[in-house]
């Protein structure tokens, strides 16, 4: 069954709605989940609503957040999520980070107090429609990763997402979590019935775990490289790098020592990271933009080790979703529809998928 | 043999010195490539002064660069290295980032027409004794990694480099090549006569290459991931986000196409990138500091997966270097110490190693 794109997106609107969200939150939440969907990011698209219903169910979540600036200089802001979903913030932060590139050159954003905020090349994507560079970096709610030698999840999956415009050809746009692999990808072996490849996930004694449906239980991920002989120390400095710049100078949570040190908290208190840049401030108007598409013409021509496996370049297969999404509709299986149904059930929100 | 930091210095200077190149880059080139050989990373130290011998020789070096500011607003700026070695322009540039962030929050840098800088981490480092945190990427004068299902070497190994200031405990230092292992590595490999692991580097068909000593000639190692089931499009496009900020934004050239391109160039110009944030513009004094301390310590001191291999947090095992070779001086092996020896003479430079 495909859904088109609005009709999932009005359904997800009244369910979040029903749960008493306010109008600013579900349009962020909608538009960031409906991005993920449309470019066949699917661990990032409405299937999010059964995390988003945990958290409220166990009063994680404000419902009505007051977003605000809390401080702020002409190429800098600290915003606080107030506790709420992490779409709502993030798109303003975003914003507010490539108002200041447009005016100064560079704009840097740091969110506090905020939460899961769906794919984060949604909001790097917002840099290139404005001839911008944007780069953003997340913490996770949970733990995810098990840094080289060691037994215990201890940082997030944190992604690192980077968009930078074209001139005639579309933008770049890089999202990749620092894990090996994303979470998603162990769910989708287990209900397969697949071995995992040794050095994506790790038992509890930090040895490469192999069995699916045991890794799912474990949640215990390894950093981008895998073995400690394939460099996965570069994937756990990259995960640490990306908490640094979105738990700590946020003053958000750790959340592999939240329970410990913060037993009390009412909320997860993720952290968020922004930076844009006007690539003006640094080149003529026009040969940055010329430039990347030189690059990655170059990049997409190159001599191929399989002549019918062509080399792509990072944004590409998400493109090609998005193309065919957009005309055909997002596909919804059975099971994620009955999900949503449910979820709408449940709060009395209107079911309009039929 | 091991010799004392300041008395290699002395001899390299010397070198650097009689091969015609001013007071300014010789004093920048000899301190970043002590940073690397104080910190065990040998491959960024002293031992590169042969390929500055191979540029010199082949005339692909300004030897007294006029380093400039070609543009620049309070918190971004230009920076044109004039063909010489990348040290001295890149420590200007990175201090003029630092200088940017410490009266507005945040400065970047770009740096164009420079050429090989050494190891990343030295500019990365000059931000922590300031209170600032720094993050340092830069392109290559050749290419050496090869795309997901490609072929040929299209990136450079495109380093990243992160530092951050703790309060009472040692900043966090973050310093790696986007490629799976440094090529250093495979020559090493290759000088020990062992087998390279599946997903270090690849033939000239794209595929897997364990004969070391092949690796060493084919000049193809991995992107961070290894092969494509291990997520090597993640490390892929990590490099190329790296050469879009280094190599497009500065306007330098793209090594894999330079000969084609820039036929007639008489310099490399490789392209460098600097930010410089100051954590205060976003959280009260000290807080960061703080927070970094107690997440280094959290990661320092979780769960072995074996008791007897400490886990390590980005940066340790250079400053236990550090401390070994301030202490002990830098071990310098025949073949290197008949290295210099062989610049010098060629030059007659003055021979201080006895």
């Amino acid at each position: 069954m495909h859904v088109p794109a609005a009709l999932l997106s009005a359904q997800t609107a009244a369910i979040l709605r029903a749960w008493g969200l306010d109008d600013d939150s579900v349009a962020a939440t909608v538009e960031v989940m409906l991005y993920a969907d449309l470019r066949g990011i699917e661990s990032h698209g409405f299937s999010t609503m059964t995390l988003y219903d945990e958290y409220r169910r166990s009063n994680k979540l404000t419902l009505r957040p007051q977003v605000r600036v809390v401080r702020e200089t002409p190429v800098t802001a600290l915003v606080d999520g107030d506790g709420g979903l992490g779409h709502l913030p993030s798109q303003r932060a975003m914003q507010l980070a490539l108002d200041k590139a447009a005016k100064c050159g560079v704009g840097v954003v740091s969110v506090r107090n905020s939460n899961h905020f769906g794919a984060a090349g949604a909001y790097a994507m917002m840099a290139p429609p404005r001839g911008l560079i944007g780069y953003v970096t997340s913490a996770t709610w949970r733990p995810g990763i098990v840094p080289t030698f060691g037994a215990e999840a201890m940082l997030g999956t944190n992604p690192i997402a980077f968009a930078a415009p074209g001139r005639n050809g579309p933008p770049f746009c890089l999202d990749l979590a620092t894990s090996t692999v994303a979470f998603n990808k162990v769910k989708m072996a287990a209900w397969h019935g697949k071995e995992l490849r040794p050095g994506w996930a790790m038992d509890a004694n930090g040895q490469p775990l192999t069995d699916a449906a045991a890794a799912v239980k474990s949640i215990r991920l390894t950093p981008l490289g895998g073995l400690p002989e394939m460099s996965s120390h570069k994937g756990y400095g990259l995960a640490t790098m990306v908490e640094i710049l979105s738990t700590t100078l946020s003053g958000s949570f750790f959340a592999a020592t939240r329970s410990k040190d913060h037993p009390d908290a009412p909320r997860h208190n993720v952290g968020h990271f922004f930076l844009a840049l006007d690539p003006k401030a640094f080149a003529e108007e026009g040969e940055f933009e010329s430039g990347l598409d030189e690059m990655l013409a170059a990049l997409r021509g190159t001599r191929r080790a399989d002549e019918n496996q062509p080399v792509l370049v990072a944004g590409d297969p998400e493109r090609e979703q998005f193309e065919a999404r957009s005309r055909d509709g997002i596909p919804l299986s059975d099971e994620m529809r009955r999900t949503l149904r449910g979820l709408s059930e449940a709060v009395g929100a209107p079911w309009l998928l039929g």
